[in-house]
This record gives structure tokens, sequence and C-alpha cells, in this order.
């Protein structure tokens, strides 16, 4: 079975145009369907059309994929799948906010007091949000040090892994729990790549900025909700009752999705996405409910994904529990944050049909060295 | 002398395009120098061409002024002048953080540690960021009362009366602060309606979010920067020294505009943008210190600008200290938060040459009602 994840490619002189993955070949969507919606070079007019033209599409493709108009995986570029309207990340594993409550003010109760009455999320920088493979220049900003704040590279750089949610129908909000399906496409994998030493000077009270919006990484492909439909499971049960616009009863959007996180190519973690507290659907209904409109190519995130488990968590700052437990690697060396030349490679699988399994892909990225090349006046 | 602020502007049965506002009359770009740039129905493309380009067309505009392709301002239609990238709001009148910090944390230091070291700021929604006129649906959304958290319509609705900086030229981060009118087009007001309830359940620890998202209105009309020559002014002395890169010395970026806003046609305050501590510069050099790159359409605003003086705060929260000191208007009634039906509006002037001023347009909403035509599963 293959999830039939949707895509932008290209190979050397041709435009960009949409793909399918199957194994390791991407269809020629543009070519097999001769729908120019798919030549655009973005998947942004198909997003738009919504879940009927998304489920024609659908039927079709085991047809063309056995068809001629097919490229080797290894002689395609892949682009950014889609114009990133807004950008939003929310923060709804319980574990994930519960490990840093706990680094971060230790005597203190974890989680805020708003944590289980709604999702929390803020907005993040569109612009910055690149394909896989983009490399992570290493930001130079503002941190604390014991005599006051100090330029230079940040020394906390961080992961978060994600699974991100891609907009396709707009709508004036609210947008239900319910009306999801209606409007999200499908997902991708996020990195939402992190200068912790920027973010804790920064981020009271506004939240994070600078620390956040160097870079984005998402996967190059976009996982329908339809080859999701093994994956879906009943969210975790919830001791906090929530009112009624998040109420996901019976929805069954929990997604049982196993994430892996390589650092060099060794495993450091595999978050699991089931236990997550929040749902997509109840993120969504959130995010619309005061009116906010949506627009085709809004990506909404759901937050580092972190199990309960010590290898299950989604990011270094706790995997290194603060920096304080160095993470051993297999060639003799130990991380506590990222250093210059680590690969990050984020994956995931999904139950499909008959105990199969589904992958939804991966984003990676390199970390590079923070740039020299300029001056302040 | 006027300013020769640019926008986008339709008559009944016409296409969208540049225009210049001459007087009470709209100087239609298009026409007057054939050149289809102008005739896009948006600013971005003339804006993404930068300072030499747009130099070029403001020698112009005296002379295509005086010609024949005017139309009543009266008779147009004016529309949202370019499409919103990112949208940044900052957070720069230590009068306005200041009182927040006095309202809402009583005893403590009214500004964070980080406050006079780094313009503090965060990302809002650009998709809700609407051209001024633009109707202000009271949002709904969760608010903390005495037993928990409830749903329904704002009660503490609110204004902000800002100034926002609109980029033109893109760049990778970063920019530096003398390279500010290399990138930044011109001027527009801003209103960031916020609702303080849901605001200030939700913003810890990741900032605003639904509290702002449901819409920002700019005005219809961006000064050029090269209209403001006659307004810049040295900032205030800042007791801080400052990193670098934020060091903006010399630059005299500071600007004395006068912004004014009418509740109900009332004048309640005259908020000076003379005093605010950082300048634009250093917000743009702030927000792509870490690389971030900049794209054609940023919209980066003050935050709300509030003076010294009790008749100058930008919000209401500010003019009716938390809600305590109700603000009596005219007709008898008081104000604390806006109620459906209020029209706010905000303008600006600026010193021209020879002692005259110039306008900067205006900003304006109406309040309506909460939506009560949805429901939830």
């Amino acid at each position: 079975m293959t999830a039939f994840p949707h895509g932008v490619f290209s190979t050397p002189g041709t435009q960009p145009r949409t793909g399918v993955l199957v194994g390791d070949e991407v269809l020629d969507l543009a070519a097999a369907s001769g729908d120019p919606v798919h030549a655009t070079g973005s998947l942004d007019a198909f997003l738009a059309q919504g879940p009927a033209a998304w489920a024609a599409v659908r039927e079709q493709l085991p047809r063309w994929a056995d068809g001629p108009h097919r490229v080797p995986l290894a002689d395609v570029e892949l682009h950014l799948p889609f114009t990133v309207a807004d950008y939003v990340d929310f923060y709804s594993s319980r574990h994930h906010a519960e490990n840093v409550g706990r680094i971060f003010r230790p005597g203190s109760p974890p989680l805020t007091p708003n944590w289980e009455h709604l999702p929390i999320g803020y907005h993040g920088r569109a612009g910055t949000v690149a394909v896989s493979g983009t490399d992570v220049v290493r930001p130079c900003g503002q941190r604390l040090d014991d005599d006051g704040p100090t330029f230079g590279p940040s020394r906390r750089l961080d992961i978060e892994a994600e699974v991100g949610f891609v907009v396709g129908v707009p709508a004036p909000g609210p947008v239900a729990v319910g009306a999801f399906a209606d409007h999200v496409f499908g997902v991708c994998l996020v990195n939402d790549w992190s200068a912790r030493d920027l973010q804790a000077w920064e981020y009271v009270p506004l939240g994070p900025f600078l620390g956040k919006s160097f870079l984005t990484s998402v996967s190059p492909w976009v996982v329908p909700l339809a080859a999701l439909e093994h994956a879906r499971v009943d969210p975790p049960p919830r001791a906090t009752a929530v009112l009624p616009y998040l109420d996901d009863a019976g929805l069954r959007w929990g997604l049982d999705l196993t994430l892996e996180v390589r650092l060099n190519g060794q495993v450091v973690s595999r978050p699991p996405f089931a236990p997550m507290h929040w749902t997509a659907p109840q993120q969504l209904a959130h995010l619309t409910v005061n009116g906010a409109t949506l627009r085709t190519g809004d990506l909404f995130a759901s937050g580092t994904v972190s199990g309960p488990d010590r290898d299950q968590r989604g990011s270094l700052l706790e995997l290194s529990w603060g920096g304080t437990e160095p993470i051993p690697l297999a060639d003799g060396t130990t991380r506590t944050y990222l250093e210059d030349g680590d690969t990050v490679t984020i994956s995931a699988t999904a139950p499909g049909p008959g105990g199969t399994r589904i992958g939804l892909g991966e984003v990676t990225g390199t970390v590079r060295p923070a740039r020299t090349d300029w001056s302040t006046p």
C-alpha cells in the first residue's frame, strides 16, 4: 500500500510540477492527468479544489501509477510543495509541555493553568518555512550571559520534531471540529529548528520570535488525510472537560504515527503521535473560533511530539534534559545541542491496511556555521 | 505639500489599479504613467523595484498630478494596497509597555528585563490584515471567569493605535540598521484590534494569538519614506547601551508623527510617535539578525503608540486604566472597552516642508455584534 503523497518536483531543464511518490519513483501527475492544475509548480490550486477533487484524483492514482509517466526519485529536485500562507505552531504534547516546564520552571507546576483548556499556539514566520534539505545556518542573536546580553551564534541550537497540517479549502472562521477534513488536505513532517538561548531571553511577554524564525523545515511530500484512515485512533483520555467548540468526542482524529529522529544517521528518539493531547480538528477549531479566516496554504503544526519515555522525546532540550545529560553518539562523541555539520532527519510511519505500514517521508537538514560575512554600522 | 501616498483603487466596473492621493482626488497612476506595473491591482511589483524606481515615479508625480487622470476620492473603492507576506508587531513604546506592566502586574517592575535590550516583537496573522473600513466583528473565544474558562463574545474589545512599515525590497537576513531605507517603502497606519480577555487567558507562555488574530486594519494609503524627510528626528535618549547591531546613532529615524484616535467622532487621544524607544531601522535589523529572510509585503508595526500624558495613550486599556476609569463621551455615555456600533478612526499628520503638515490618511472600523449563526458539534 502506498500513501500516494503529493509534492512538487522538477528534473534538470524542466518546470516544477506536481508529482506523487510511488515507491522510489515520482509519478508526473501533470503528464498522467493532463490537468493543468497539476502543472502550476505548486499544490496551491489543487489544494483549494477540496475533498471531492482530491478524492477523484486519488481514485485514478493506482491506474496512473502503472502508466508511463514516472521518473526515478533520485533524478528529481523536490520543491516547497505549497505557498505557506500563515504558519501556526501549537504546543499540544502533554509530555513535551511538562518536560519543558520541569526543565525551565523547576518547583512550579509544569503546565500553565490554561494548558488543558485550550490548545496553546502562536504564529510563526511563514516566509522562512523551507523544504527539507535546506541548510540550517546557525542563527546569531541576543542571549543572556552572566554579565548581561551578548550577541553571537546560538549555542543551544535545537530541533523540534512535529507533524504539520496543510489547509486546502479556505473559509471564514470559525471552522467547527467536525469540518476538519473539509478543509485540511493532508500532513507533512516539520522540524521547527529552535535557538534555545535566543528564545529564553526574548520570549517574555510576547512569545517566541527570533529563536524560531530563522528556519522551519517541512517534508517535500504531503500525505493526504485519505491515506491515514488506518492510523486514526481515539485521542488519549483527558481529565479536564473542554468547552463545546473543542469537543472532538467520536471524531477519532488521533493519529497513530511513529516519528523517528536521526542525528547523523543514528536514531536518538522515536516520538509517538497517538498520545498527543490536542487533535488537529481541535487546533483548527481553536485557531478560527475568533473569526480568523483560513487560507489555502495555511500550515499548522502540532508542536514538539514527545512521548512518555525518555527515548520518545522530540527535542534535544528534552533528550539532554536542558543540557545536563549529554546524549551519547555512536562515534564516541556526545551532544547536548547541535554542532556545525550535524544532520538531523525526521521520518515517520503510519499503520496502513492489513498490518502494513506506510511512510510519511522525511524532513532533513544540516547545520552550517553562523555567518561571519556581515558587519553592523 | 502632498505626501503622494500610494494605494490601490477601483471605480465601479473597473479593475483595481495603483492610485496616488492628491488632495481629495486619486491620480490614476496606471493611466498617467502608462507603466503596467501600476495596473496589477497591487503595489507588490512596484514595491519590489526598490528606491531608484520609487524615486523616479516620485519625481514625475507633480507633473502627472496636474494632468487629466484624476478621479474624485468619493467615487473610488480602496483596496488592501499590498499582499501582506509576514506581519510582525513590536512593543516599542516605553510608555505603553510601562502602562501595561503597571495595569497587569502592579507591584512588579513595569518592564521585563529584556525590554531595553531588544525590540520585543511577535508574529501576527498576515491573513487577517484588512483594509480600513472592514467591519470589526466582535470575536468570540475563551476567557477566564471566576469559575473557570467560559466561551463567548469578547467583553474587552480594544484598539491599538500603531504605525506600520511596509517592506518593498526582499533580502536574505540580516539587514543592517543603515540599510533600512533600501528595503522599506513607506508607512501606513495600523489598528491592531485586541480582545483583552481572550489575550489575558491565552498568552502565557507563547504570546498573543486569538486575542489579536481576528483582524488587523491598515490604512489604504502607504506614505513613502521620501515624504517623511521633514518628520525625521533623533529618537529619545536611551539609558541602556544596545548591542552594535541595534546601534542607530546618527541615523535619525525617529519620526515626529502625531496620531489622533477618534471614538465615534470624538478625539480621545493624540499619541505622539517621536518618543518611541525603538526605531523602525532597529526593528528591521532585529527581526532579520538571525538570518530570517525579508519578503516584499512584509509588514512590521510599531506596537501601540502611547505618549507620557494621559490623553496620549493609544489603547482603551490604558485610557480607561484597565477598565477602572471609564472614558466620558460627548453623548453622556462612557466607555471602558468598545461597544457594538462603535467606530474608531486613527489618523496622523507629520511635519512637511516650510511649517506645513502632511496627512497620513486614516484607518477606521466599526464594531459589529458577535456572530451567533454558528454552532459547535
